[in-house]
């Protein structure tokens, strides 16, 4: 039983809440069972999972999978999680490897900021059949806090970060299509066309810089309220919504 | 300038974090310059505005509104905010009386606990035209995160609370429409029939109780991706804006 914050293990894990030891390590850390359940599912490598020695659910789920147990009191899982109130496990799991752009419809996160954005984002995308696609100065996708918000899309459909500009898209032959709120009324844009889409969205702040939005079509989701006031994931999944259902099977 | 959290307006207004008092007093209080701009827009009533000393932006709002304005210490702001680095203001409003459903489309919440999703179909609704119900054990739609999510819907929109049944949408005509997983695809639902809808939205994580489900039509989202998951305001999102891009004119 682990009963130090300080044990040497659980400061190796903590660390993976910084960005650059993600980065530098290619791992991070998962919060909770369901998580855990589609880690395994999706054939991730887990390096260890910390949990409460009561956790039976755990113990069962490790055993199962073969995967190395450490049990830890309630302090040390709290000083791990990035939830709350964290009931356990955390795992340190292995990010799965960079990936190529593919010619399927894709979201393109630019400059998204919020980790729940990005979180919804994936799980719906993980859900319509798009790969997400993130420029450099999006929120890390592996965060812990935007996979527990993507709750198992990040292990469903391939996530590719890094990307410096919408010639990556027109590479591999995807449209971009800008979602901004002086486009084209998004009924109004042939979305069923079998070339594959890319939804370009923009910082919850300040939008689409005008480098991207002035070079491509721009999409709009109609809003009768008056208001030019959607979420970010939901914006971004209604339009994936949309093209799914019209998509050429 | 008031310098102490144990000041007795700051202790008045800190009271409304708890829901007994919003439903004792018919205040809740609200965060940030962008809700305060959309409560003045939309008439509300507003008791009082306590802002940072050199918040300038929030001292020509106030002025220009009429409202009292209150400096305080960044302390001060802090236990009053619901956010946590609080740059102001927050505003004592009265929450709008209590309104009769209409025979107009709506969202009904029951049993939804989450104050992100909350305000998140909240903010949709307002933009698609949806009056928003809830039953009595949803979160509470005027807690200030339930308002800080909806972003200035709260203010656009009819929202009718302590809904004790869907008896109340047959009573003005209203067609239920339960959102689960095992219903109908909602592309295969004739949702453009003049009959006014109402959407409904259980728990997020255990669904929708028998006692509606059972009796109601149930339509779904179809997902390819082969997993059954979508953030709860996303779905009731998505199902909103099919309806209204469908609705008869």
């Amino acid at each position: 039983m682990i009963t130090s914050v300080r044990n040497s293990r659980v400061v190796e894990a903590r660390k993976l809440n910084r960005r650059r030891e993600r980065r530098a390590t290619g791992k991070t850390t998962i919060d909770g069972p369901l998580l855990l359940r589609e880690a395994i599912a999706a054939d991730i490598a887990i390096s260890e999972v910390f949990a409460l020695a009561d956790d039976e659910e755990t113990v069962g789920l490790a055993e199962s999978a073969g995967v190395e147990l450490l049990a830890v009191t309630p302090d040390v899982l709290r000083s791990l999680a990035s939830s709350v109130n964290p009931r356990g496990p955390v795992a340190v799991i292995a990010i799965p490897p960079p990936r190529a752009i593919t010619a399927t419809d894709a979201v393109l996160l630019w400059e998204v900021r919020d980790p729940g954005n990005a979180g919804t984002i994936i799980r719906s995308a993980a859900s319509f059949g798009f790969q997400v696609l993130a420029s450099r100065d999006t929120v890390d996708l592996w965060s812990p806090k935007v996979v527990r918000a993507g709750v198992g899309g990040h292990f469903r459909t391939p996530l590719i970060e890094d990307v410096t500009g919408i010639e990556e898209l027109d590479r591999v032959g995807l449209v971009p299509l800008a979602m901004t709120t002086r486009g084209v009324a998004i009924g109004k844009v042939d979305i069923s066309d079998p070339t594959p889409v890319a939804f370009v969205l923009g910082n919850e702040a300040h939008g689409l810089p005008a480098e991207i939005s002035d070079r491509v079509t721009n999409v709009t989701l109609p809003m009768p309220g008056g208001t030019e006031s959607l979420n970010a994931g939901v914006a971004a999944s209604i339009a994936m919504y949309l093209r799914m259902s019209r998509r050429p099977q």
